[in-house]
């Protein structure tokens, strides 16, 4: 089965999409195999509306109706273009998997027009796409699991385990994506065994600083960090933001980690000082988590677009002498492909019938298949 | 296999459940049974929300996501009760078709962020009901349809083709809830032979000024209207309205049909003629529309709310002659539940691998499968 996997993240900078085969009892020996990983930019327009949508936290009707189609739309002219520019047919994809563009991720249910609601919305008409490609798609992954109580987060725990568990090391594979989260998998452990949760922030406050202060789209390489110093006040106010040390599950996003909430704590500071405070937080973040309610002796698998930030993964390193950090991509694995792949996965888990959360990694009740189906014909 | 239709409409006023029975090709003479149908009301504090977001057209993305899951929260606690006070199992149902909660539908491609977008938008997640209730759920109806440049509206015509048409008679399906709607079905036709469209308002103006005028929730049998007199000037504008003559395939929503709208028109007039107008502006759509692009020769079998308005009913068959006027009570489906049991319908068609829509009432591309199929084991 040929499966299309696609990730639009919360930074909204682009569309991952992953084309993979899965046959039966997928995994990283034998089963799988990624025939093609391309990122596409997001049309300016689109973008522009949704990082206004965010910044307003408020969306009118039409703009709701209207940007829900439209973003199935240029996924689909994505899917198009990665086939055409392969010379594949556009039959040649059996499945997609589609995550869906987050606009709202809560998920400790609070008191809500009298009732106790927690919820997460993912833009993106999955049904809509469906008939654009008059392929099937899967789509709506968290809603299931936050209904049994759990937090919708994170999802590709059950890919970490399928793919990339050990029967004589631990393992903890680690994305940093906007937020950085773990999956934690003891040697030679089942489901059971798996401990997976958001740390933090990932690439979020870095590359708010690299815009914000140096125009740039992110810290390159992590040069900006490298040249500036840390500001022991600042590093200090960051640690102390409860969530890095609370207890697993737990997961986090931009409602929490934005630029506003933690600008505040900013005086009158250095730009690259920031930077450099900034990133060795999240490197905190990351490394503290792992030490408390993981293993300091493990190998540490990195995906996601902070693999790329050398210098924040040398603090991580220096911060976890034990471990040893390998990348995704020593595992044919491209680092910023694997939620991807993840969704793909997770779209093969529901037309195959099976589970696609882990209870101990989201705290839902139990575990339950993932996701809508949408086909045509 | 037994399933529950659940239809909520554009007026917020109640949940229609319909628990039916389907057998292997059903129809009204063979295979297909209603065995249950109860209205419950919305709780107050959700029904006073989404009215703000319609009025005020513009929602906080933390509203749209905690909305969309108490939405579900609500139905499937509707469906609980309605359970258990016929003393069922939570077992007893197979399936759920629910159709949503329409916060907006625009039929028409207009440009938007530079691409051509129609759009539609159904608040409530079917994939959390489904894990909520532990019963596989359809739902998302209008977007594929909307996809392949159809309306996504209406339908409910398959439904009717599949349980009113006749060998011998004409016979028109006449929804009358909160805008109306017909399905035409010529003597003897094939799918390719019906026509369904919007006819326009159907109790939305009637109700609005009721409410406003007499603090009532509606004009109880007409009774208002039938006090007082016709304005005709104020008819003559309301008449003008380009949607009643525009030709098929046509569908229309508050969107167009809405006090504010149409409150321009009034002039210093009685309150009870200004009833009486709209209830004959109401007929007038109605009948105009059968006029024109239907029969004024058939059998008409009334469904929807509006089939309790004995004046507004009066008016139409005044208006139309030759036509004989039924309820689809007469033929064992409660006048108010046809909706409710033409969406279990449609989720029989989707896990069946049917298709749900007719291209030449929706004006899509082609047949296709609706919905998202949404289980959770």
């Amino acid at each position: 089965m040929i499966v299309c996997g696609v990730m639009t993240g919360t930074s909204i900078d682009g569309i991952d999409i992953a084309i993979c085969e899965f046959s039966e009892k997928p995994s990283i020996d034998k089963g799988f195999k990624l025939l093609l990983f391309s990122e596409y930019k997001f049309p300016k327009e689109f973008r522009n509306r949704i990082q206004e949508v965010i910044t307003s936290q408020n969306i009118s009707l039409r703009d709701l109706s209207q940007l829900n189609f439209l973003y199935s739309k240029i996924i689909a002219k994505s899917i198009d273009n990665m086939l055409l520019s392969n010379s594949l047919d556009s039959n040649f994809i059996d499945l997609i998997g589609i995550h869906g563009q987050t606009l709202w991720h809560e998920p400790i249910a609070q008191s809500f027009c009298n009732e106790m609601i927690s919820s997460t919305y993912q833009l993106g008409s999955g049904t809509a796409l469906s008939a654009m490609l008059n392929t099937p798609v899967v789509y709506d992954f968290r809603a299931a699991d936050m209904a049994l109580g759990g937090e919708g987060a994170p999802l590709v725990p059950i890919f970490d385990f399928n793919f990339f568990r050990s029967e004589t090391e631990n393992v903890i594979a680690l994305n940093i994506g906007g937020m950085s989260n773990i999956t934690y998998l003891p040697s030679n452990c089942t489901t059971n065994d798996v401990l997976a949760f958001d740390c933090g922030p990932g690439n979020t406050l870095i590359d708010s600083a690299a815009q914000i202060y140096f125009h740039k789209d992110y810290d390159f390489n992590g040069e900006i960090a490298r040249s500036g110093n840390l500001i022991p006040a600042f590093f200090t106010e960051l640690q102390s933001i409860e969530f890095i040390r609370q207890k697993p599950p737990k997961s986090t996003g931009r409602e929490l980690f934005n630029w506003k909430n933690i600008s505040k704590f900013i005086k009158n500071y250095e730009a690259r000082d920031i930077v450099r405070t900034l990133t060795e937080f999240t490197a905190y973040a990351i490394s503290e988590n792992i030490r408390i309610f993981a293993q300091d002796n493990a190998e540490i698998i990195v995906s996601g677009g902070g693999a790329n930030n050398a210098f924040l993964i040398e603090v991580i390193s220096k911060n976890l002498p034990k471990c040893n950090i390998s990348f995704s991509s020593d595992y044919g694995i491209p680092t910023q492909a694997k939620e991807a792949i993840a969704f793909a996965y997770l779209a093969w888990l529901n037309v195959n019938g099976l589970p696609g959360n882990l209870p101990k990694a989201t705290g839902a009740a139990k575990q339950v298949i993932l996701g809508a189906f949408a086909r045509c014909q």
